[in-house]
This record gives C-alpha cells, structure tokens and sequence, in this order.
C-alpha cells in the first residue's frame, strides 16, 4: 500500500517532524479538502472513501490509498470522517468498531444533535475518544483564516489533538455534551439559509425587471454588512426581553411587507420564501406586539414556556 | 409661525449661506431622522406631522413649525415626504394638489412600483417634479457613511437637488422609471428579512438549549460576514446560468436540510421559516438539479418564462 515513492517521503517527513498520522474518511467536496489541508500541513495522512476514484488526486499529492476502511481506521489514531450523514457513517465503521479502541473519532458530518450523541455513546463503548464536529465553511476555505470548526464531546479528545484540528481552521469547543456543536451548527446554516433565501428573493425581484444579479448583488452586500450590525442589538433585546425601538416598529414592518409581497405578485414571482416571513410579522402585530422591535420575533419561534 | 428665536436665527443662517429651505412631512421615526439631518446641515427645515406633538423636538432644535400641510408645502421648493404609506402621502397631499406647481416632491415613503410610478404621473399633472426614494438605513444610520438612498424618477430632480439629499446618505439614482427605487428597495429589503428570519431561527434554535443570544451572535456574524462572500459567486452563476459547483450540491444541502428540520422539531420549535427553504432545495433536487450548486434556487422563484 506504500509503494508510491512520494507517499514514502511523505511519510518520512512526517515521522521525523512528529506529526500525528490521520486518516480521513470519505473524500467528497468537504472530505478532500480536509485531507488535502493534513497533507500540505505535513500529516502522514491515509484516505478512504467509498468509490475509491475521489482518491486519486489525493494519492497524487502524497496521500496514502486504503485499500479498505479497515485499513484507513487501523492506519492511524486520529481518524476524520466526512460523509454524507450518519446512515454513512454508521454504514462504514459499524463492521469496524473492534479496531476503534484506543483511537479517537472525529466526526464532521452533518447531522442532528441526538445522531451525535448516540454517536458518541456507541465509540465509548468500543473505546474510542469521540469528538463531533460542524465545519463552518466551505471547502474552499478549508485552512484559510476564516474556516471555523466547532467541536463537542470529549474535551480530551480535543486537547489532544487539537494541534492538528487546527489545520483545518481554528476549532472551537462547545463542551463536553456530544450533541452540541451540531446544535450550534445546525442554527448558524439556518441563518446563512435565512440570508440565501432572502437574497434569492430579492435577485428574483429585480431579476423581473431585467436587473442583472451580478449588478444588484453590488448593493447587497453592503447593506447586508449594514443591517448586520443589528444583530448584536436584537441579541441583547432578545436576551433582556425588552423589545421597544426607536429604529422601527413591527408595525411599520408589516406595511412594508404588504409593499413587499404584492410587489413580488406584481412582478410573477413567487412569494414562498418572504411570505412566512410575512406571517410571522403579522402573528407578532396579532398578538399586540405592533409597537415592538423586530427582535420580538425570535421569541415567537419558540416553545410557549421558553418565552 | 416663525416666533422662537432659534428658528429666526436658523433661518437667518441658512439664507446666508444660500441653502435651500426645505420641508419634512412625516416625522415618525424616520421622517424626524430626516428632518435633524437637514436641520444639522443648517437648512431651513419646515416640518409638519399629523399628530402635531411629534415636532416639538425638532422646533426645539429649529425647526419650524407648519400648523398644516398646506403652509409645509408652501415653505419650501424642496418637499421630502415619510410617512406610513401611499394611502397616507395621498391623504395628505391630494388636497393641496394646488400648491405643488413648481417644486420637487420626494417622496421616500415604502412602496411598490406601481405606486410610486402612479404618484409620479400625478406629481407631473400638478406640474411638480417628483423624485421616489428608497431609504437604505435604520434612522440612527441617517446622515452617516452607510446610509445609502435610493432614487428614481425625475432626473432633474435628482441633479438639482443633489446635494440636499446628499444630507441624509449617498443617494443613487436608479433612472426615470419612477417605479424602480421600489422595486431596489423592496428586493434590498427581502435580502434583509431573509438574514433577520434565519437569524432568528438560530437563535431560538439554539435558545433552545439555553444558549443566549447575545454570545451565540458573536459567532453568527463572522459566519454570515464569511458566507456572504459566496453572493457575488452565486450571483455570476446566475447571470451565466451556469451552476455546476465545487462547494456544495443542492443533495447534500438536501440532506443537511433534513437534519435542520428534525433537529428543530426535536427541540420543539417552529421551522415555519426554514420549512419553506427546504421545499425549494427539495424542489430543485427532484427537478434534476441536484448536482448543481445553490445558485440554481433563485431562477426557481422566477416566472417560468424568465428562468
Ligand atoms: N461542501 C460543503 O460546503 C460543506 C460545508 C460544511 C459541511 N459539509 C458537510 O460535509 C459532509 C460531506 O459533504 P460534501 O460536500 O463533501 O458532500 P459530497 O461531495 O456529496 O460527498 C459525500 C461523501 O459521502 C460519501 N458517502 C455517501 N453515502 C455513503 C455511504 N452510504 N457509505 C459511504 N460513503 C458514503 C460519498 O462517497 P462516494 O464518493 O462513494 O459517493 C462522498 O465521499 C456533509 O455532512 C456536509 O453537510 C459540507
Ligand atoms: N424606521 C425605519 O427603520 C425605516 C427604514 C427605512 C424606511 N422606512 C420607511 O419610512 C416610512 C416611515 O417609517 P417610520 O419608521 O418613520 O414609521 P413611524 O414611526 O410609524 O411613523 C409613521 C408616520 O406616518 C404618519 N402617518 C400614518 N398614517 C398617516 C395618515 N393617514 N396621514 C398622515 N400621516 C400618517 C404618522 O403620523 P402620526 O404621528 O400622526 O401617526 C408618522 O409620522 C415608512 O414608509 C417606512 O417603511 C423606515
């Protein structure tokens, strides 16, 4: 499996620099990034993935081929995995779980915070360190300075390893309870969902009149930059319950929404994204929350009793 | 009209450094942002509300006080507009249809296109120029470096008072079509909510576990700020319709969608705003588009004959 003189030296450098061997899991658009960032940083690194071609251009670079996935799990102690979701996972190191002990799981696929947990629980009971993880980025941004990962579960897991993690972007640990950092990952794709959609809308909007995206994104940005600096204020409205405004009403809200959404039906696009949105302003006015900020919100998306 | 001392000297002023006298009617929360930055720039501002009461602060800072709309349209050539709506800017303005012949109206109530470009075919009638805005900015934001302001309509309102409206943010003026500062506005305004609406999901979803806003924004805004770099990528993607990707397919943001909804149910709140975004990634996928990258979303929302 070591016959490729570049991985020989690969292998060689690292062993001398005292670099941890890795392995990653699964090498699609996320998982490749991630083994390319532990090669460049010098990691003796092995990959798998399931159509064994995505590792080809790793392999060229010095990466290491597993013939299987026990041979990548058994190849070195700190194992990344990067798949679809957990059905893979469990897929892939279910057979494979008496080879675990003694090594340490680093999870970074996408899922619930309950799949993280019973994750967690099942590597412990074969021995293995867990760590979940939400890569916020995207591959492309893998090792640069704006990549963040967040990671929860065992806390030594992470000040083990937490040297190598931080090639892939700097990591942040959330605390001992597995199921955290998909929590907290979930919520911020949500926003970064919320903003897409918002800015789909809006390119369907002028995309109406002929508008070109490129041209009209120009303004985007900076207004998107502009009314971000609201988010930390809507925060602390939302924190202390206290959502009087001198900035604007649900009120005027809801006539600009009116504007909005026949504006929209005017111009033939579809309102699927803003019109909850929408409802949601108006439930609030419903409710007698007309003269409040729009940090009002958020509590309305919650259970009654956390309000 | 014109008895407190304040105001007599402010107007002194102004005519001596030949600034032009303008009139502020509205002065809800923005119109009175409007009418401090005129007066702050030390033109003779003239302001009326309906509910007298709301410019009484402004007087004290000199303002003048209109005892109608009438003598506020008669006091200057310049005549910016704020009020709640259309219906409301016809209210004030449809009786004093008389007293408009000569000077330019701007009118920076929130619209629809249709209404501002029938606000402006009445303006000319009376033989008024008429400029419709779009206010790109919180009040608080007014007359400081992000306030953009949006205009169309009149071109030579735009170029004769430039400068005035310079006052209250950098204005750019959109063209003739009086109806297009809307339709900028209202698309700008969407992008907004999106952003606001997925930002408050996140925090309830995450409130969910106690996590507190505040500290939960503080990695909410690095993350939007980085992924809002991908706007300008996805929107030459759909200008070149071109949406093969190296980020992310639209099936795994599918799969992660899953997890975002089961997780949110889970902790027991509403995905009444994201729901809606993952029927249009759903949608996208059994179009066939899968494959594509999240660009593709926004031609869905478009009429088919545009797509
Ligand atoms: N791309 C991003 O921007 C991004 C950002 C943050 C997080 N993530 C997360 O990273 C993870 C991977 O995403 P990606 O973009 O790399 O997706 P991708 O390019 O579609 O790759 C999916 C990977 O999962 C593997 N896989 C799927 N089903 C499998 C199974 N039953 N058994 C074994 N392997 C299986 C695939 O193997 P084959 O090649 O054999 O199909 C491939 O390696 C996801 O959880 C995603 O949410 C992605
Ligand atoms: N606040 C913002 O952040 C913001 C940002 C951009 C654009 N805007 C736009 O600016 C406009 C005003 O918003 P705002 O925040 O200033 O709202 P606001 O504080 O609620 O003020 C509403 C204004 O409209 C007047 N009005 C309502 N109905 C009227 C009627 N039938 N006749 C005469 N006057 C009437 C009110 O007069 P009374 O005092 O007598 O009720 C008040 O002056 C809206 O179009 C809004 O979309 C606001």
């Amino acid at each position: 499996m070591n016959s490729n003189p570049n991985e020989k030296e690969n292998h060689e450098q690292a062993v001398a620099a005292g670099l941890t061997s890795v392995t990653v899991i699964g090498l699609g658009m996320m998982g490749a990034a991630l083994a390319e960032a532990f090669l460049k940083a010098g990691h003796r690194t092995t990959v798998w993935n399931r159509s064994a071609g995505k590792a080809d251009a790793l392999v060229a670079k010095g990466a290491i081929r597993a013939a299987t996935a026990a041979e990548a799990v058994s190849a070195s102690p700190l194992i990344v995995v990067c798949v679809l979701d957990y059905e893979a996972v469990d897929n892939i190191l279910s057979p494979l779980a008496g080879l675990l002990a003694g090594r340490t799981l680093v999870n970074l696929t996408n899922g619930k915070p309950e799949q993280a947990r019973k994750a967690a629980k099942w590597a412990a009971e074969q021995g293995a360190n867990y760590l979940d993880g939400g890569i916020m980025a995207v591959p492309q941004m893998i090792a640069g300075p704006n990549a963040l990962l967040l990671f929860s579960g065992s806390s030594e897991a992470f000040t083990t390893y937490q040297k190598e993690l931080d090639v892939l972007g700097s990591g942040k640990y959330l605390g001992e309870d597995a199921g955290l950092a998909a929590l907290y990952d979930l919520a911020l794709l949500s926003a970064m969902y919320g903003m897409f959609g918002g800015f789909y809308h809006a390119v369907a909007l002028v995309g109406s009149e002929k508008v070109e995206a490129t041209a009209f994104t120009a303004l985007v940005v900076p207004w998107l930059q502009a009314m971000m600096a609201s988010l930390p204020l809507q925060a602390q409205a939302m924190d202390a319950n206290v959502h009087t405004t001198d900035v604007s009403s649900l009120y005027i809200n809801k006539i600009g929404f009116v504007n909005l959404i026949e504006a929209s039906q005017e111009q033939g696009i579809s309102t699927e994204l803003v019109a909850p949105i929408q409802a949601l302003v108006d439930r609030a006015v419903a409710e007698g929350y007309g003269a409040d900020g729009l940090s009002r919100l958020a509590g309305l998306l919650m259970k009654p009793q956390l309000m």
